[in-house]
């Protein structure tokens, strides 16, 4: 490609609405282009980027045994009522009427309809297991889209769903699928961690998130230095404490506060470590009747260290909290007699569900709110001052320094974003859509199903947050739009410069390399910082003055300087940078 | 690809619904699924075909010149507020309201959103001319889908827009795109013509139809096998009749035509060649006031010959008719006293706007209806039995053995599938939205535009209408789901078949063929129907008792028998067949 026959269009300032620096470097090297709120156009450059990621998925997908189809963007509700979805999903879920005023949904995903195809054409255990998926708009009306492609509203995402004849077989597919996306990821030269994540109410392990790894990730990644566990902060197990509880060694006494709401403030005061103090977080359960009405509304009272924060999925698997919501101020004030930074466990009016995390389980002479505005009380211990704790659980999120749940060292946690997801789903679509096959028992049974996503068009914009620098974006080799530029200094003044520019060029397309030439005969300044804020990986200069000397400039877009080159030496040079032989 | 980890779903019977025989054959080789109403899942096998015409526009747009971008399928309504089409377009246009009750639209094209990018990106006539094109999803809520892919409501379309600095440029683009557009379907490997058509308002010769050519086709295609003149029924030429009118030859004579309404009727009943018959056809015109209100109707009578048909866009150009309707029967009652049927030029009790037909501008002694039921006239004469005509256009549709207007032969009919369309727009989009540039001048200009559209997934329609037998598809290679298929009788049973089937498979795929190899064990008549439905165009038997006698059976799609080759020749053969060296 010559750059004259292409379109740059490169920005000296973002615009004011890009906060992350994926989407500030996509809008300046003229990638993409704002429609809308969360809805770009994918600009001749950063297509590019795309096309390179999806090539590279559809091979792996294929290479896995999946099968590429095309669901349709715009899908009737009737599937979408039988799974319930098309009520339960909240308004990011694009709801659209036809001519007829028949109930359409623009994909935000595709389950219904591929299980749709999987009940009509897989009928026989003999045709298991299959995998189709798509890579195909989908739109997702988010409440506040941000962060360009991050976050956008309508994106491409690869979607794959297997089926499978029963639980065995449904975890090989599992196992094929992790193993393609970990070729994927590998193949696109991300730094990435596949890490266990919640599978909700369908338990066991096989949910893993893939997070590509950026300081400034949305999600925090737990993991191990010393071995491969590695989990989502959500999932994270913190191991049962060690050892037992201390004895008691202070008395119970009631201290002043005056101000001091919080477990940081107090501790300061007290001069104590923050990790002496617990924490009263207030939950509340309504019960229902029939009508939809609220009957009745448990308070629950979860203790954790001052220290430590609570991991609402970790909250959710304690019995009775499943829908557990935060109480109100009001609910607060009635249950306690006393508004929030001063409660405590100690000294109340009226019952109430106690969980304590397993950290505070054994702690000895502890710091809580005496549930009197301005007062804390020192010196709490268990078995003395309140009951022994009947529900103990592990209700927090794990930190930095924890032991691995695999026993092999401490825990670290880095920033990830999430970029592929593949989760077991069990029966929970086949059942709600009673789609079976006819099983080697010759009885119907319903498909065991897994799910398997990638966000094709978040892609580019993790690649960019991990890897940039201030001058714009640096492309693994792999996806970048152009993998070689050639920046002939003042093309359009010297024959000699055009003929060697042009000669490898040629020399480089022959070999079925993805270079451009930039024959814009730009000035020096702005043709170099055009490319290095676009990212391509590798660069030759060639200007007059060198060739004079015999020698052209190569520089990764990663190397802080230039390597001088013989010219004649520049092609071979290249094919070992892009490991071509 | 081997079969057994492929997804084959073929069906005996169509769906009752499939009227055409491209929608039910791609519904019995299953390569689409029907999802609702004009709403299609791409099957594997189906996809497989829409990629491979995908990838040769691909190339070819690219290759002229073209850059690729996306646009989204989920568009704000403003744009198409500044082109007036968000209220101009029918209910085909989908609508729908986002989570903040924004306006928006579902792609049908994207002169707005393409125009926008334009009119930001595109700020000097250095850097026209401009085409930009993109392959994506397009919904039009057609009233009446049917027809399959061929007249479907969600579909893909590849469309592309052109941005010029001038006319002259323009022109320039349009036959770019025209020359893309004859390489894409030649490679295609379809018959196909390009025709011309009718570029409405904008005038001019610069809009043409790529039509497939199929008998089942809803076009006419008028052309002239002596030379390359080709345009659409609506808009092919009548050329002006030949020598002057004859001279009057008959009284004019009134006769009972009982029951008699249509001019076949009359000319069985008279004895008389229909082209000597007139047939009277009643249009109206309405004038509004400023708010909307119908004040005066105006009614015109046109004459063609018995044995033509009107064409509607030619009497639309006729002054004063560009918004003409059908008058209805009251209309017509209420004006000639006399029902339809039995009407005509003469005796007429109110005044009527005549406009007459160039061919029966030259017609003596004709036969029209008397303005009275059950009665016509025979021997009219103008100039002798009512005036001169005033007005005289063309306003018939042509018809086979016409004069071609390029002088060069008779024109012929056929009938054709229309799959691609490129027109010159002008500045029509360009000044609704003001996009401008500067021109060389140093004034703002309108792009001058053109726009060209290829119906990615109708096109796999339209080439099984084209190519077909009874008893399924036959794909050109170039967009066949498998080039070749190998077909193993009892591959099960005999390790000699089972071995030589591998071999030619390992052989195919190494020289990057796109090969099937049938290993599901299949009954041979059901294996080779399978693979008839679905068109593969070339196939290879290997059977036990051939490799005994060291022959195995190569058997072209299109061929009505197979022929045996020696063992050792297949893959020379192939090769041949496939134009590989």
């Amino acid at each position: 490609m010559k750059a004259s026959q292409f379109f740059i269009s490169t920005l000296k300032e973002a615009p004011a609405d890009a906060e992350v620096v994926s989407h500030k470097l996509m809008m300046r090297a003229g990638l993409i282009k704002k429609l809308g709120a969360g809805i770009y156009n994918y600009m001749p450059m950063g297509l590019r980027v795309i096309r390179k990621v999806e090539a590279i998925v559809r091979e792996e997908m294929n290479r896995a045994g999946a099968m590429e189809v095309t669901m349709p963007v715009v899908q009737p509700a009737e599937l979408w009522e039988e799974t319930g979805r098309f009520e339960k999903m909240g308004p990011e879920l694009l709801r659209i009427q036809d001519r007829h005023g028949r109930d359409f949904v623009i994909q935000p995903t595709s389950e219904e309809v591929v299980t749709d195809i999987a009940r009509q054409e897989f009928k026989s255990y003999k045709q298991l297991p299959k995998n189709l998926y798509q890579i195909q708009t989908k739109f997702r009306d988010e409440r506040r889209p941000r962060f360009g492609l991050m976050r956008g509203r309508e994106f491409t995402m690869k979607d794959a769903y297997s089926f499978d004849k029963d639980r065995d077989s449904a975890q090989i597919s599992y196992q094929t699928m992790r193993a393609a996306y970990q070729r994927i990821f590998d193949r696109f030269g991300l730094q990435y961690r596949a890490v266990r994540a919640d599978s909700g109410a369908i338990g066991g392990d096989l949910s893993e998130e893939f997070q590509v790894i950026a300081s400034t990730g949305e999600d925090a990644i737990v993991y191990c230095p010393q071995s491969d566990y590695a989990a989502n902060i959500e999932k994270a197990e913190c191991l049962a404490p060690a050892g037992p509880r201390p004895a008691a060694s202070q008395p119970l006494q009631k201290v002043a506060t005056p101000g001091n709401s919080t477990c940081e403030a107090v501790a300061t005061q007290l001069g104590l470590p923050l990790s002496q103090t617990v924490k009263s977080l207030v939950l509340a359960t309504d019960t229902s009747n029939e009508a939809g009405e609220i009957v009745q509304t448990q308070v629950w009272l979860l203790l954790l260290r001052g220290d430590h924060e609570m991991n609402e999925i970790k909250v959710g698997k304690v019995e009775g909290l499943a829908n557990f919501r935060f109480a109100t101020v009001g609910e607060i004030e009635a249950h306690f007699g006393c508004k929030p930074g001063y409660l405590g466990p100690i000294g109340l009016k009226q019952p109430v569900n106690l969980v304590v995390d397993r950290e505070v389980a054994v702690m000895a002479d502890w710091v809580c709110g005496a549930n009197e505005e301005d007062f804390h009380i020192t010196g709490v211990n268990f078995g003395r001052d309140l009951p022994e704790p009947a529900v103990v659980a592990d209700l927090r999120n794990v930190v930095a320094g924890d032991k691995s749940p695999d026993g092999a060292g401490e825990l670290a946690i880095e920033r990830g974003i999430e970029i592929g997801h593949v989760f077991y789903l069990g029966t929970k679509y086949s059942q709600a859509m009673n789609a079976t096959f006819l099983g080697d028992n010759g009885k119907p049974q319903h498909f065991e199903m897994g799910c398997y996503g990638i966000g094709i068009t978040r892609l580019p914009a993790a690649a960019i947050e991990q890897n940039h620098d201030e001058r714009g974006i640096i492309w693994p080799d792999a996806i970048a739009p152009f993998t070689v530029v050639i920046c002939p200094i003042g093309m359009g003044r010297s024959e000699a410069v055009k003929a060697e520019a042009e000669k490898l060029y040629a020399e480089l397309l022959a070999l079925g390399v993805d270079v451009i030439l930039d024959d814009r005969d730009e000035r020096p300044g702005a043709m170099l910082a055009d490319w290095e804020l676009i990212g391509v990986p590798h660069r030759v200069v060639l200007g007059d003055r060198g060739l004079k000397d015999g020698v052209v400039e190569y520089q990764h877009r990663r190397a802080a300087e230039a390597t001088k080159l013989p010219t004649a030496d520049a092609l071979a040079h290249l094919k070992a940078q892009l490991g071509l032989h």
